[in-house]
């Protein structure tokens, strides 16, 4: 067996983006029972009509207790830093993506990966 | 067996890169049916000719459900930020490239990650 | 078995986020004794009502001596460089995280990654 | 077994650094036929002497076909962006590096990986 | 079996940092026999005393004939770029981190990994 980048092929990874402005959230939560999500995230960019100012870009997940916890996940500004890479910042649904700060847009992109085996438990040992 | 960055030599290695202009879209489609393909983002960059102004870099795939989606690459211009690492933003063919804002040109680079062995099935259980 | 990046919702990933302000320390030190913690950071970013000077973001854990080391994870200018991608520092606590220079706030974010199984070791072999 | 960062220490792990002039291209070719090679380049980055403009660099490889391919690895400028991360982007030998434009020196730096036994191929299956 | 982040506990996980000036040299060269070490660097960054000037940070390793290499690691300047991230820049002792132009201080952080198991050799396949 390989452990490389090539099985990143084997679960299914969809491309996913979403587009922010000011009073416009976005929620990332599937709703398909069977399978596990997760969002890896890649980019967030400005747009050219982005208005030159800070966008603050928050998330807002759980935190281990199973309570609400918002984070920053960038800051831009056109003229200063138009696009800053996430590296692969790994989100569980439910989680809701909004600006803070700046009136957007701003855009967000990453893998949506679909573990489509709902027979395998993650709560399980691998090795049974 | 290692889990190693070594390993990466397992499955076929190649380079990518591709130009981007307005107007001038670049699909990625491997046509071979008994390979699995999928691209590794690295980079996305400007040129000396790239006229000073923002440009914005999108790709078009497929979300879970099947459906055309975009998302937004990179944001770029070279007087801001000339160059920008996508981190290894891996791509599932079908996918489209293209301008949505700015002339061009805009180089994107990464790795084109070939499973050689066509016997051997991503949708089923590796240790089988 | 899969060695993929879908497998990372194995261990339970939660969000985190934490606020720097001067003089207002922040530590992570989870108190279950049952599980094991890790903090995989992710960015660090600035705020629009952060002052426009140098802020050096530190941090201090453990090196292998068990002795108290301090290291700077981030130094950030609101109009130079708003954002910074730590491209997932591991910290295993205890940690504190502070504001070495600068004013604030400075937002920090990234994964909490939880092993929930208090009956596996990781000071034996997988194997056994 | 451990499937960790730690585990790259087993593949061997040397440093790699080379220096970019104009008209004075680098190549990397390993000719131990026994022994199977990768560069993880992770930094490019300009010197104090480097010409204030845009820096391309080029590095030539091998498409799927076995073809010749370029592709833009990074383009920096002195007073705007004097490093760029390249994040552990993977180049399977043979390879050049070249200034596409800008007159250098331009800095590339990674970890040369180097499997040692010369008797695993990584053409079979890994759990032979 | 998880090949997840979370593993990555598994190793034993240090906090690294280390600060440079002009004519101090910081040594990576841990002395216990028994134990594999690696520095996985993560961080580059400037100080609020650094002058403003182009910082160059050199690392000097072991190619794979055994033959010193120098590479550079980052090119930092506080008014254009105070942070640069190498994003997991492996290093393999000995190393030896300096300054090669600028006065400093410049910090750099990452992770120090050992591996306890001094019964494990990483010259033997994983499987035995």
């Amino acid at each position: 067996m390989n452990d490389t980048d090539i099985e990143q092929m084997d679960p299914q990874n969809f491309l996913y983006g979403c587009e922010l402005k000011a009073g416009k959230e976005v929620v990332f939560n599937p709703s398909d029972d069977d399978f596990q999500h997760q969002l890896s995230l890649r980019m967030v960019c400005v747009d050219p009509s982005t208005k030159d100012e800070l966008h603050i870009v928050e998330v807002e997940g759980r935190d281990k207790d199973g309570e609400t916890v918002k984070a920053v996940l960038a800051t831009l500004k056109p003229s200063t830093l138009p696009s800053v890479s996430l590296g692969g910042f790994e989100i569980t649904p439910p989680a809701v993506f909004r600006l803070k700060s700046g009136s957007g847009p701003v855009h967000i992109s990453g893998q949506h990966l679909v573990l489509m085996d709902g027979d395998q438990s993650f709560d399980e040992d691998d090795d049974d």
